[in-house]
């Protein structure tokens, strides 16, 4: 199948277009490196240098044979959307071409207003550019559990039967997020809702919990394959940088009482969800919502995990409890279904000790390279 | 209580600043003529002229005694934001600087861009601004009843509890709208909800139905104070539309079986909710919704009424039905509560027949200038 992954050089992104590859797709990636830009201006560094997305998929030829092909430029602009829907002529798009930081949509005006504007123009060019070049492609979207927030109710796969004065709909959940980045995934969703129903698309619209691990089968050939890795507290997601604060002996900090429970998993279930999706698509007409997360944790939890498996490698870990910068729960009920890629076939993979000394032993190799003053970022939602 | 209106030119926007100035408040209005230069590029003409906004505003002085103060810019621009937020300092904002028309933001790739960028970026601007300039300003945005659907459930005022397994949680209503423009409606209140909860800000969110009529109070003393007015499918609302295709002598064109029942209100009614809003404002951190129109009607229920209108002036009037160019459920189940305004203390206009024939009077006075190519738009949904 030819598959055009959006955000191709992403954290995600380029280890799904190599897995997708490697499972005998024509696979080709676009991205204008637009999370690498924002990294500088913000004075980030990712934990180790990552080649471009030319480099990376010439490096994916010479050990896999597979070629990956390369369009860089931005998707915000319709005439490059046209030019790469048009060459390319996918059957399946997998959408990762957003801002995905919550942090970073709450640092200041600028940053608010570019994640809005980039992530929804992206959205309505894909949709646009599939109408236009490819109607019956399949739209793999990259949503977010944190569309649903923390409802005091079960949180089902994207759809809630309401019965209401004696009579009965069938709604989109509820969504109600808890940054701006959150917020503009569910104005994607609305988005693609409205004209799956109106134009007839296939999409498959992926709620999925936050990401760790970095490495894949794909990139155990060649460590220069391995994708990006943010240890930053806008960047960074929570447990790929409590692994780099305890190789560097900087607490581990959780936000508040961190008793903030998320649907978590490992790159790896990211790919195979993807590839799940993309294997058998949603329907003519069908916005399919799949929950995608394989356990739960709270912060605490994840913190003692850590601070246990550093012990093993005689690390000193502190965990420090800091105030929250956020707007969030610290304490909810959460209850969300997650059936619908397991029926499709996934085997999670659960969060082990032996993921967690892998991961801290291969930070370990870095750990000159961390920069402690970069972790911390204090960016406040009031 | 000095009040800025946003989209201060629009058909609702003039005569809001009117009202609100006639009821002693100080008024400003900013407006960069969008929709005007939009009607002028669709090639569609007002059923008659109307001045510009420093005009307006120099006549509005000059009949009443009373200052508005005009600002022209573009509010996506967040200079031109700044500029009028920190030079007027508003107490209440009333947001109506949106494009407003579902047909237009369904003509084109174009004009679906312009929607989604305008509309988010213009209430993305108002909320910073608000943040920046005047944090405990109110701000009244216009939404849609349009925002809900039809579902097959009574629509309750903003919000909805559910009961679901046993635990119970209140969600914003969930929203589902028929066009793109209603979309961004939905979204525009996706961006307000998360903003009231992080940033504490006070806002009122009018889902307002179909708006029909042209006089006002403010506008009797002088006709060149009237608002625009369309007639064509794009811009013109439905009631609006058919009384000038009555006195036109050209069918009222019924979109499929005419049973869309949506809730319809005066004019009249808009500026009194508004003025009753402003006058009694949202709370801190408080997202307070109304629905906000005064009566049911089916087209074919407007139809007939204006068929029946217009037999007393002698009008030959004739209902066509034609292939609905929406996508759009014909027959459906229409429940929504609307108590929250009358609360407040509005006594609503219910149409009357004495309003049509006033309209259709009016309207025969401009028959010369009525384009009848200009009606008929075949903007199709899919």
């Amino acid at each position: 199948m030819r598959i055009l992954v959006l955000g191709g050089d992403g954290y995600l992104g380029w280890p799904t277009a190599m897995h997708l590859s490697a499972h005998g797709h024509d696979v080709a990636v676009a991205d204008n490196y637009l999370r690498r830009q924002l990294c500088r201006e913000e004075q980030i560094d990712f934990l180790f240098e990552v080649p471009d997305l030319n480099q990376r998929a010439a490096l994916w030829q010479s050990v896999s044979g597979y070629q990956i092909v390369v369009y860089i430029g931005d998707l915000c602009q319709w005439e490059f959307v046209a030019e790469v829907f048009a060459d390319f002529k996918p059957q399946a798009i997998v959408h990762y071409a957003e801002q995905p930081a919550a942090p970073y949509s709450m640092l200041n005006r600028q940053a608010a207003t570019l994640t809005l504007q980039n992530n929804l123009t992206v959205t309505a060019n894909v949709i646009f550019g599939a109408k236009e070049f490819c109607s019956d492609a399949h739209i793999v979207k990259l949503g977010t559990m944190g569309e649903y927030g923390t409802p005091n109710i079960d949180i089902e796969e994207g759809w809630l039967d309401v019965e209401h004065n004696g009579r009965k709909h069938t709604f989109l959940y509820p969504r109600q997020a808890s940054s701006l980045y959150h917020t503009t995934k569910i104005m994607d969703t609305d988005l693609l809702w409205f004209y799956v129903r109106t134009w007839g698309l296939r999409v498959t619209d992926l709620m999925q919990g936050p990401v760790y691990g970095l490495f894949t089968d794909e990139s155990e050939k060649d460590q220069r394959l391995l994708p990006f890795f943010n240890y930053d507290e806008i960047f960074g997601t929570v447990l790929n940088r409590f692994v780099v604060q305890a190789v560097a002996g900087y607490p581990l900090t959780v936000y508040g009482k961190g008793g903030q429970t998320r649907g978590y998993l490992n790159i790896k279930d990211t790919l195979n969800c993807v590839r799940l999706a993309v294997d058998k698509p949603a329907e003519t007409g069908e916005l399919r919502i799949f929950n995608q997360f394989s356990e739960t944790f709270s912060v605490n939890d994840l913190a003692q995990k850590v601070a246990k498996a550093g012990k093993k490698l005689d690390l000193k870990i502190k965990i420090e409890h800091i105030e929250n910068p956020r707007m969030e729960a610290e304490t909810h009920y959460y209850n969300p279904k997650h059936t619908g890629l397991l029926d499709l076939g996934l085997t999670p993979h659960y969060l082990s000790e032996e993921d967690l000394l892998e991961m801290l032993e291969f930070v370990s190799q870095y750990k000159g390279r961390i920069n402690t003053d970069q972790i911390y970022r204090n960016v406040k939602w009031n």
